[in-house]
């Protein structure tokens, strides 16, 4: 069997929206009685008879983190509180906290969702999965707990941190598989290879499942290298329940994202207007399958993009692109849309730069322009005309890339400000 | 209705015991099949047929916490690891760890033991339950999420920690019920206090479940008067699943014991014969509803006793008494065994005495004595005849309680050694 549910992940696309309208309807029925949405809908006479095909989605307002956070705590249960039965709740810097409310049924077909994605990549009742997530309010806990338990693996709870208990969990119950983020798999791996113990000969590891954190190709690459493991990225986000949303197939070429569970919208973050496959905008979903707190265009604030094309896995649900970051970082320039991590790729590609790097903006005269600080590496050349070179050729890229020019300075290495803690990458000097 | 399994719960005594007796032939079936009890049940000839009453459960050795090490980590499977779904392992301070594994049918009769649990406390799915227990490999955490969901109850799954997180999902969620340890039950109640938060009146909580640790009637009510909710006290140990093995009913007095899950016996820890109905001595258990890993004749080395007669609550199951210790804290003086709680709890009857008191027992001649040393309050008298009588109104209680006299000595407040962490209340300065 190459499928958890092969009817439904290999279902023509026509069956898949058919599927997705019915339950679209379904949902709009049952949002009604969440105050929020009740409200919404009646204001707009919105009801499931006027929904007439997946586009009529698009009568639907989008629904903001804000408004999550105006709902606190239970402004969008559809269902009666009796009727769920669990709260998952973000912390949250500022403001109000957000919830996510489940029933008994939206718990299962979480664990489903879950379960699914891990039989994708290989997982099967003979492994034994390891999750090193923090649980309680984290949904990288349950959600994953719940959906390996599903699946039949045997599950090690092992939770966050302690590197050598973490080990020694590995090493003494054959861990095949582990739930990990990126920063962490590296730090487990210098911490077997410290212990002596070679994780690729000493270890039954083979797979791991990462996310809820960037990063590259280069460093899942070097994961896989260090561990002797396939990684596959995955998705997940606590309003769309927590893991299990979208997860790369072993094609590791995008993460196959549930259309029986969400529909997907991506959206030019400005005109708000729908992008054609293929073009990086912003991720908008809408839950179809969740009884408890139905979410109608909810704006993730995620970058991506859909791969275009058929997947060469079978599976006919759609394809997210690595992401691209988040839809706040994005600049506009000369009504360009750019994202930083267009240019960090670009940069990246070079083994002449180092990693450090700073985009800045300002009007010069009447204009706005970019200029782009890139610090070279120590063991790279000062020959003039060998730099002029390079920042011709790096340039050149930029442009294809962002269709804008901006002014390329190759600076020594150490010169632009250490970045400590989140990275600031933009400094945005322009008069409004 | 108030059972969650009426007829299991309120069966009589005969059919219970002949539900145990079915349910433990088969699981002497399918524990053949580990490879701890398959080499033991054959050296010793036990088989089902062999098993003709509740008594022949005695034809079957103890089990250890040591054999649980030795059979690191899977000794004890008694099916296949493919169809085990989840491990809980003890970390153990030295030695090899513990382990028990668990089946879907298994995770799915601890939630049943738990909500059981959970109902006969007066818990509903109207109810909001907030678990503070650490999750991972604690028991605590998911013991008590899985059952809390299968009883239909809100769960909020706050995890351990964070007091003021804690208030306000109390505060914003309604949170009705709480899985608290006693001490931290006291510290929230203190930040409640100190936030201007009363929480008798400003909250809606009602319910409290504790354990884990040992604690005092007294403890439990100044915790009701608090917190302006009932406490009800949960027995659970890892070896047994974790929580749900016995719970104090509404009647607050002493903790049914599922007898459908597990064979109880109190044996006394030196001659390890059995104890009759309301003598104290070490609590034995035999799960019959495990599928994974059964347990025989477990010996837990927590000390309590079977409440005699019946409950007025209607249920059949045995209630063990609050926990008296453990059988390692267990003296042997004379012949008669001795539990450091029963002195205590003799002496904190005593207004006129502080908390502080020391239990030395020596060799003096030929015969063992004990000393018993107990500080006396800073507002008590010095008057010598007021304590010369309130000495020898103590030594008579402890006569009583012990069968033996101990030497009383009142000491003045601060002269005995200052405890810190686990308290050492007794010296054996015996030689052997
Ligand atoms: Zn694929
Ligand atoms: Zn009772």
């Amino acid at each position: 069997m190459m499928y958890w549910q092969e009817e439904i992940e290999t279902m023509n696309r026509s069956d898949l929206e058919e599927l997705q309208l019915k339950r679209l309807k379904k949902t709009i029925e049952s949002a009604k009685n969440s105050s929020h949405y009740g409200k919404l809908f009646s204001e707009l006479n919105i009801t499931s008879e006027n929904i007439h095909s997946l586009d009529d989605l698009r009568k639907i307002p989008f629904t903001t983190k804000d408004d999550l956070r105006n709902c606190y705590p239970f402004g969008m249960a559809s269902i009666p509180l009796k009727d769920c039965v669990r709260i998952h709740s973000s912390s949250g810097t500022t403001g109000n906290p957000t919830v996510v409310l489940h029933s008994k049924k939206d718990l299962d077909e979480w664990a489903n969702q879950v379960a699914r994605c891990m039989y994708m990549v290989g997982l099967r009742d003979t492994d034994v999965f390891q999750n090193t997530s923090g649980y309680g309010m984290f949904t990288g806990g349950l959600g994953f707990q719940y959906g390996a338990e599903k699946l039949g693996a045997l599950t090690v709870p092992a939770a966050a941190g302690n590197t050598k208990r973490q080990i020694k969990f590995i090493t003494d119950f054959g861990t095949t598989c582990l739930h990990i983020i990126p920063s962490y798999a590296t730090r487990l791996a210098e911490v077997f290879y410290e212990l002596g113990i070679d994780p690729r000969k000493e270890t039954k590891l083979k797979t791991i499942c990462i996310g809820a954190e960037p990063h590259s190709e280069e460093q899942r690459k070097r994961i896989e290298q260090l561990l002797g493991v396939k990684a596959y990225n995955c998705f997940g986000m606590s309003e769309m329940n927590g893991p299990g949303v979208a997860f790369e197939c072993t094609e590791q070429n995008g993460l196959h994202i549930w259309e029986d569970y969400v529909i997907v919208e991506i959206i030019d973050p400005v005109t708000l207007e729908p992008v054609p496959d293929g073009t990086i905008g912003e991720l908008v979903l809408t839950t179809i399958n969740r009884e408890a707190m139905p979410l109608f265009r909810y704006r993730t604030r995620d970058l991506t993009r859909i791969i275009p094309g058929t997947c060469p896995c079978g599976r006919t649900h759609k394809r997210l692109d690595r992401f691209k970051g988040r839809s706040d970082d994005m600049i506009i320039l000369k009504g360009v849309n750019i994202f930083p991590i267009q240019i960090e790729k670009i940069l990246m590609n070079f083994k002449e730069l180092a990693n450090n790097y700073l985009i800045t903006i300002e009007t010069v005269g009447n204009s706005d322009e970019m200029q782009v600080e890139v610090e070279i590496s120590d063991l790279f050349t000062d020959d003039y005309s060998t730099l002029q070179k390079l920042s011709k050729n790096i340039t050149h890229q930029l442009k294809d890339e962002l269709l804008i020019t901006p002014r390329l300075k190759l600076v020594a290495k150490g010169s632009l400000p250490v970045q400590e803690g989140k990275a600031i990458r933009v400094r945005d000097l322009r008069k409004f």
